[in-house]
């Protein structure tokens, strides 16, 4: 199977799951669930559950069981974007070609929506998985946990707020990404590889190259950012920018930030050395991670 | 040991709980885990974590044990409370005779404290239990996901939304409440049952405990709201009927909420009959409850 005819699976299933994860908008309240279905389905590259099944597919484990912690690491990635596209934050009103949640609906509803995504994503990683130690499972829950609170994910956002209109160095805005954007895509990557019961050794490895992915996604993110129309990306372009946030195109520039790129991409797949053939789809994500900047 | 000693012990023992499970304000990003802490630590009657207590006390569960759930309910608690206060939602200046997180931080700040708080509650709740088994811990982790989620407590704050300045029945009331209410304390309740390995059939006994003093929790906060000053509150008084939404008060009137009251605490007592003298602290606490309206 070529890349783009896997990955293209791996989207669709990743949609069918997430559509049956999330509760039905005929359920109460319905407005709500409305919204949630809104602001996750039908859009969005899902490159988390690319890279969790990416991840799995090194240990050979089951499609089906990869589908729950893709679901719940992409449902934590969509309560943020919900979240983060709110007044108070980026204030923001496209989100994946379409009005941001609280354009669609209000602000009071893309709140809880956010938070009740958060919940789901909880919810989804604790029923019971079919082959995986119930020990192991609650391991993959406290992952997800770590990574998306105040020491990952919502710590970066903490973090990016309080930068707006800083003068950050290089090492600062790694450590800024290594929490808001990187933490999650590194959640992604060992869950994947938990389902396939991994070992610890072979976690270290893959942790690396989930690090470096984590970064090159946003160093390209920010070149795309700089770089791209807002009808290409869907989202608005050169809101970085226009927000005064320090990016890696604004502190290193347009070259060097694309010098980085490839700098990380060499580093990901130098990190996937001791899976061999396994790791096909993971060394393949990697390029397909740094192409969006051409 | 009377009730107010064992009270003020639980209490005692869920702060320093909090306070351990709680990043330090010492730790990046300092401003976020400073405003959790603010937001968390030192205030509120820590009803739920008694809950979870009482209900353990039934089966011989460990204290150190039930400190755990207790926590992840409390940290659900707070963080719904740092949302429901925020200008899109309630627009509250006070809570727990302070300054609001909104009020005190920012909105961004109380954003993301609140999306936080969800998340260390399954961190916490996610960490190996001494003596329970994985599998049960992840029924807990459902449970706590179930009750918090948008067919539990955050979809009780969607239907309260909808309902601002409708005719509600009794029967929707309750419905909505239920949920936003009724859902968190029914898992506290079942949560500390479940560390005392509790059996199915006790479960259910407990479960219509905790429905009806859910409800009853609720009755009671309308008649508070109604009559209590804001200073006895250290929450803004009157400001259900200010925002023209429908309470138990404003539907019966205040004799027949107290009657109500009354009802539900009987059926509460009634609830726990099989368990005989072992459940004494949860005959206390729907005392307790009803007491505050005196």
């Amino acid at each position: 199977m070529n890349f783009p005819t896997w990955m293209a699976g791996v989207q669709q299933r990743t949609e069918a799951a997430l559509e049956t994860t999330l509760p039905s908008s005929e359920l109460a309240p319905g407005r709500l669930h409305d919204a949630m279905r809104y602001s996750v389905l039908g859009g969005g590259k899902r490159v988390r559950p690319l890279l969790c099944h990416a991840a799995g597919a090194v240990f050979g484990a089951d499609s089906s069981v990869l589908d729950v912690p893709s679901v719940a690491v992409e449902l934590i990635h969509a309560y943020s974007l919900v979240h983060d596209d709110l007044p108070c934050m980026d204030d923001d009103v496209l989100r994946r070609g379409k009005p941001t949640c609280h354009v669609e609906f209000d602000e009071a509803t893309a709140l809880l929506v956010g938070d009740a995504l958060q919940t789901q994503a909880f919810n989804a990683l604790s029923k019971h998985l079919p082959g995986i130690a119930p020990a192991r499972q609650l391991d993959m829950l406290n992952l997800l946990a770590t990574a998306s609170g105040s020491r990952g994910m919502a710590g970066g956002q903490a973090i990016d707020l309080a930068a707006v209109g800083q003068q950050l160095t290089v090492g600062e805005l790694e450590f800024m990404h290594i929490h808001k954007t990187g933490a999650l895509i590194r959640a992604a990557v060992l869950l994947g590889a938990h389902c396939g019961e991994a070992l610890p050794e072979a976690m270290e490895h893959l942790g690396r190259y989930a690090n470096r992915i984590g970064l090159l996604f946003q160093v390209v993110d920010d070149i795309l950012d700089a770089e791209a129309s807002t009808a290409t990306l869907g989202k608005t372009a050169g809101k970085d920018a226009a927000a005064n946030k320090p990016t890696y195109v604004s502190i290193l520039g347009a070259r060097e930030a694309k010098a980085m790129s490839a700098k990380l991409r060499q580093d990901a797949h130098d990190a996937l050395e001791p899976f061999g053939e396994s790791a096909l789809r993971l060394h393949e994500l990697a390029d397909f991670i740094v192409a969006r900047t051409f």
